[in-house]
């Protein structure tokens, strides 16, 4: 383990200059050993310099390691564990194998290679985006499942907007969505009795680190890359969205209706014109509203209000603009 | 396999004598074989006289086992797989393992030996009952997970007013009730995301062949076998459960309210003042309505209509008197 204690000295340090010789004495070994870790972090990605005046870690690798991702997360629930992968072939189906165990924690790829969306959809899961599910066990009954829903989209949101400054919007049922390009998906998965849930495996996809052409869905998808013009640390990325997630869920446990307020508020489908496509067939009408039974109120074109509980929405004209 | 052809051949002759030459000689077996087979058959708990004309199957054994069973089940979908067990820790737990795969999938034990009721309660689970868990896979969204737990109910509660003519209530949220005592309990665990359902696992309980010695809940519980004054033929309710719960799951996906209807109709719990036991506190009101959503609406002493989704349900005076 001298490589990981070395690692964690030089994390510690992030910027600064470290003496071979006082890390070498303060962890008990050699600086030969010191040299050997530092060749080992290198070669794994970590920028550490070498001087007369020791090692610097002059900038963190992107990758989705538990240290890196544990460095600095202020959390008290979520990440309690983390279990990082290097692939697996969906963090929900390796989420959900954990579901009966510890709350909070969180499963992390570098890839996916069966990623799923909703309704069975393949979801793209290449490297450089942020593949990962996350445990809760809120105490509420699966007719309020949605919510653990909401809260998750709005987290994700704030967090893209803290961190980047980046306007997010919710495009119903829960794609975040930057300049009316996906940028996230969500997928929450659930396991309950009719009293209360079991398990929610709340899965998110982020196209942070993409390029256009590695994005599924062409126009209609962008990265965070592609939109703030810079790589981003995903591993400061993942721990936002923790926190943000660990925030919102306190929220929705106090069932104040705030999450539900700001999901709408920052909602790209209210007040738009809509293409409804649920299994017993389509229809078109205004989006008007989130309704406190997570159900998107359509009123059709005869004036009918349709509740639509599930089913793939198609914005048809821009918000604002109506017949 | 000799021994299964013999048990065929007596069983679609019950009650009638069959040669034993000529059931040696359809099978294309030894008279001797023939013998053999009767033999294990009996030690089984088959009744099966022999005389000069043959053999006769006089009863047929009280077992859960697949064949008994099966013998004149009609449905289309339940039972299709049909997975009986000698003891099994949880027929629920054991079925979610299952879950991924077949609908209609039917797993069934003798004796659980760690039985689960709501809220983590231990069912106790002895010889004589029937213990039984059910996949099916309705296509509706967890929201409505409830309409399961409905049809279910109802099912069993036609089931057993069909079989022995019993009057069987439901008390809120799903328990079966002859004369103000619960003779079966019903748990539904669900896998799903916010679009659909990926699984229902319905657990029934049914005190069937039991003394009330052997009762859980003493004088709150009764069994078939004590109210009607005879054992029952638990293979025939098991099927007849089947039957009913595959066509209530066909009212249910069919959305018609007829199973709620016929639920508030059957229900105890209705028009009675009642206190509620909640995560949140306790309190006490009339009992007014089954909701659309599948709550329990109470009016509150002060007039305020609470509506319930989760909790426990003391009936506190019988349904009628009113203060």
């Amino acid at each position: 383990m001298t490589r990981e204690e070395v690692k964690r000295g030089l994390i510690g340090g992030l910027g600064s200059w470290i003496s071979g010789q006082e890390l070498a004495a303060s962890l008990g070994i050699s600086r030969a050993a010191v040299w050997k870790a530092v060749a080992s972090l290198r070669a794994e990605g970590y920028e550490i310099e070498a001087s007369k005046r020791g090692y610097r870690l002059s900038a963190l690798p992107d990758l989705l390691t538990e240290d890196l991702i544990r460095e600095g997360l202020r959390t008290e629930l979520l990440g309690r564990r983390i279990i990082a992968s290097e692939a697996l072939p969906s963090t929900n189906a390796e989420a959900k194998r954990f579901a009966a165990s510890e709350e909070g924690t969180v499963v992390i790829a570098e890839v996916q290679t069966a990623g799923r969306g909703r309704m069975d959809r393949s979801w793209h899961s290449p490297r450089g985006g942020v593949w990962m599910s996350i445990i809760l066990k809120p105490q509420i009954p699966p007719a309020q499942a949605f919510r653990v829903n909401i809260a998750a989209a709005v987290a994700v949101a704030r967090a893209l907007e803290g961190l980047y400054g980046l306007e997010v919007k919710i495009k119903w049922p829960n794609d975040l969505m930057v300049g009316g390009r996906k940028v996230s998906g969500i997928l929450t998965e659930i396991g309950a009795d009719m009293d209360r849930l079991d398990y929610a495996v709340v899965g998110i996809g982020i196209n942070a680190n993409l390029d256009p052409g590695d994005l599924a869905g062409g126009w209609k998808a962008t990265s965070i890359s592609s939109e703030i013009g810079r790589k981003v640390l995903r591993a400061e990325l993942v721990r936002r969205v923790l926190e943000e997630l660990e925030g919102a869920s306190q929220e929705m446990e106090a069932s104040s209706g705030r999450l539900q307020e700001e999901w709408s508020i920052r909602s790209e489908t209210l007040g738009r014109r809509v293409r409804i496509l649920a299994r017993d067939g389509e229809f078109e009408g205004l989006a008007e509203a989130l309704e406190a039974d997570g159900s998107l109120a359509v009123r059709r074109d005869g004036g009918l209000l349709e509740r639509v509980i599930a089913g793939d929405c198609v914005h048809l004209r821009p918000a604002g603009e109506r017949i």
